[in-house]
């Protein structure tokens, strides 16, 4: 794998392969020493165009357990703020002996832009672009999916017939792209459940169900529910008059909580707004797995970068 | 020890054990590598929900001497300031793998909440909470003293007997609080001088005595004189019509240092106002312990490390 | 050698020294683990008063991969900004083990002032002050010459007799500055080429040549031509109503590169302004340095940390 920018041209041998060695360093999240000496003398970069801490201090957690050494470059008060463009940038963190970058960028399409280019060699790993994708989290996801419904007999499987529905802002969310995408093609089951102002215009070509009420979708007993935050700033559209409203037609309350099936999980990409798309009880419910969701990113990360820097022979994990 | 949240509830025993740690540490100071193994493959998160460049890089060092992974996480522009609740940052960090938080938090109790919530099993270190306490500072001071008062017969001694005053403003100052609480632990006996609008209300419980002359204090002989950073902010209180006003009647100027005992030491936890708090010779004069209180932080927060992450074996040190 | 302050005081033999040092080090960036365990146990602090994520990054990838722990302390929203001296900073990095520190910052004079003080003993190497000095981006660049004009023979060898054309804000540039001591200590010959307004009035006394002529310039056939960064902010002065007659007269264009000499190169410092003193046709052309000098700036950086850390024999490289 030469680079992760997209769950849409990820085909299924090389998502499950990923999932697999993510399952090897899951493992080694185990062990009295978290360390592997796998990608001593690699140079990972974060380069993050937007802000986020989370998903930050995962790969640097991921890129340190693997012995990288890691650089944090965020553009913020940097040459790029005085008006050095990607191309600069990216062959300046070749010319410097980048391995790897994870990029995180505010417009859609620039980790591929980076990829293709020619301006860097470096293995590019896309942290979220725009609207577009976050690879990583749909990968995490599926692996936390995969751990719950089939356990112990995880490796080497895909998701063929489980359900899930995902519940919010789909219009600006690259969690749900690239969930669907990777679903489509571990063969799950997607049904989308939005406010119609946040849905996409070509959500209809999607390979996705639609429905906008939210208690039919339970009802329906998905095998997940996946609830994506909403940011507080959509609400003063028309369509929202309060955050209230909003909880009470799209959120995962107590009571609808408990007319999911009872063995269906919960997941939330988290930051959660406990109170607004999911209740505190739905967050920390034993079917809630956000917090597995956390920690199977490291372990995907290890994969990711693992796969794109050792050249990715299995049997070296 | 699981955390070190706090001096007031740090018994003498544990308090001991951790300075006479500290003394091992400060030997590898002197080493040609200046590095332990100890740590590898933990990782120490660095949660600074306030700024504090001298604390994080003192921690920084700390952590990366012991061979750790060392992750930063600035609350600020993360989610934290999107709204995500601190139960949320903890169980994100735990989740990731986090083995000791070091927290910096605004509001008093953060840690304490931090470390008895159940939402995270690592290990927490107060780096500075409101205006409650910072212990490791405490504990860096009282490894000072020990060192100059007792020489090469620190190990195992604890200050009984010494006197301590410290002056400034009491009333916004966890490193007097934190003070107070270890110095009484130890046996010392402390005397606080201050302005009487910068005493807390409740400072007639607290171990030590109160005074409002400063010139009373230091004819009185201490063995050690703590000077407290006076914000500048405070200037603007009716009782302060200035800084020179402050420094004339709370500042150790030169005239206060000559009348001191020639073998009392000078203590500041710094950054130092020169010439407001303290005057420059003050500062430097060989009595002057800041460069040796900044030189015993990193040792100290070795140990406090060591101590809460390798099951604090000292044999192991 | 202790500190790298400037090329003004840089000699002869020094400067070929860490020159050929880079060369192995150039080397190391070649092997498949691209790591040196030579400083391992060595603390570097990138302290950084002006952001400058470009340079910051290139020492803290190369003092990575001597294996050196980095601390980078940004003086942004530090005690530095409450008021801390540069004396209280440079005291807390030498309590806190600093064995080198790399420093840029706004004054012109400031890091010869951390070296010269006796505030501290750490190594001190200046990434760049005021309008002063810059002198690993003049080590690179003159490794960078030295490479692309006696390719493998360029070991122990200066650059006696090399021409080199300087063109823009020669005025605010500490690159320009570095520039002309080094390339005079080795033994080439600079010719500067600015508008008047961008020339410091003390220029007739630099060891280089004075122009106003870019035309002139590129006709002598210099070498080497090197662009430097012109800010958007100069254009504000009279001088120059708008960039576009900015490049018309003092920009590499298309035109002007068809004129050079064909076997001489073009370097930038960096970041460039694509259009503005550069045409995209110049950056990218093959005689263009500007990828080379950044890479060849990892290796003169490891070259200058090795130099003052390790003692510096060569032999141990």
């Amino acid at each position: 794998m030469r680079h992760l920018l997209s769950t849409r041209t990820l085909g299924r041998d090389d998502a499950i392969r990923l999932l697999d060695i993510a399952e090897d360093m899951a493992d080694v999240q185990d062990r009295e020493v978290k360390k592997l000496p796998t990608l001593r003398g690699k140079t990972v970069v974060n380069l993050f165009f937007e802000d986020s801490t989370r998903t930050r201090i995962s790969f640097e957690a991921a890129a340190k357990r693997l012995s990288a050494d890691v650089i944090n470059f965020s553009a913020k008060g940097s040459s790029v703020s005085k008006g050095e463009s990607l191309k600069d940038t990216a062959q300046t963190l070749a010319a410097m002996g980048a391995d790897a970058v994870v990029v995180r960028h505010h417009a859609s399409g620039a980790p591929q832009t980076l990829a293709t280019s020619g301006w860097i060699d470096a293995g590019i790993i896309n942290a979220g672009d725009g609207t577009h994708e976050h690879p990583t989290q749909a990968l995490l996801d599926a692996f936390t999916m995969r751990r719950r419904l089939h356990g112990a007999a995880s490796r080497g499987r895909d998701l063929d017939g489980v359900t899930v529905t995902i519940v919010g802002d789909i219009l600006h969310s690259r969690v749900a792209r690239s969930n669907v995408w990777l679903l489509e093609t571990l063969g799950a089951t997607v049904t989308l459940v939005a406010p119609p102002t946040l849905l996409p215009v070509d959500v209809s070509g999607w390979p996705a169900q639609i429905g906008f009420d939210l208690d039919a979708a339970i009802d329906a007993g998905p095998d997940v529910i996946m609830m994506l935050r909403i940011q507080a700033e959509r609400m003063n559209a028309a369509f929202f008059p309060n955050t209230r409203e909003y909880a009470r037609r799209w959120g995962l309350d107590d009571e609808r909580l408990s007319r999911l099936r009872t063995d269906s999980i919960v997941m939330h990409p988290g930051p959660m707004n406990r109170g607004l798309e999911i209740s505190a009880a739905a967050a920390d419910s034993p079917r809630s797995t956000v917090r597995e969701q956390v920690a199977n990113g490291v372990s995907v990360r290890m994969a990711a970068l693992y796969l794109l820097l050792s050249g990715g022979d299995r049997e070296d994990a």
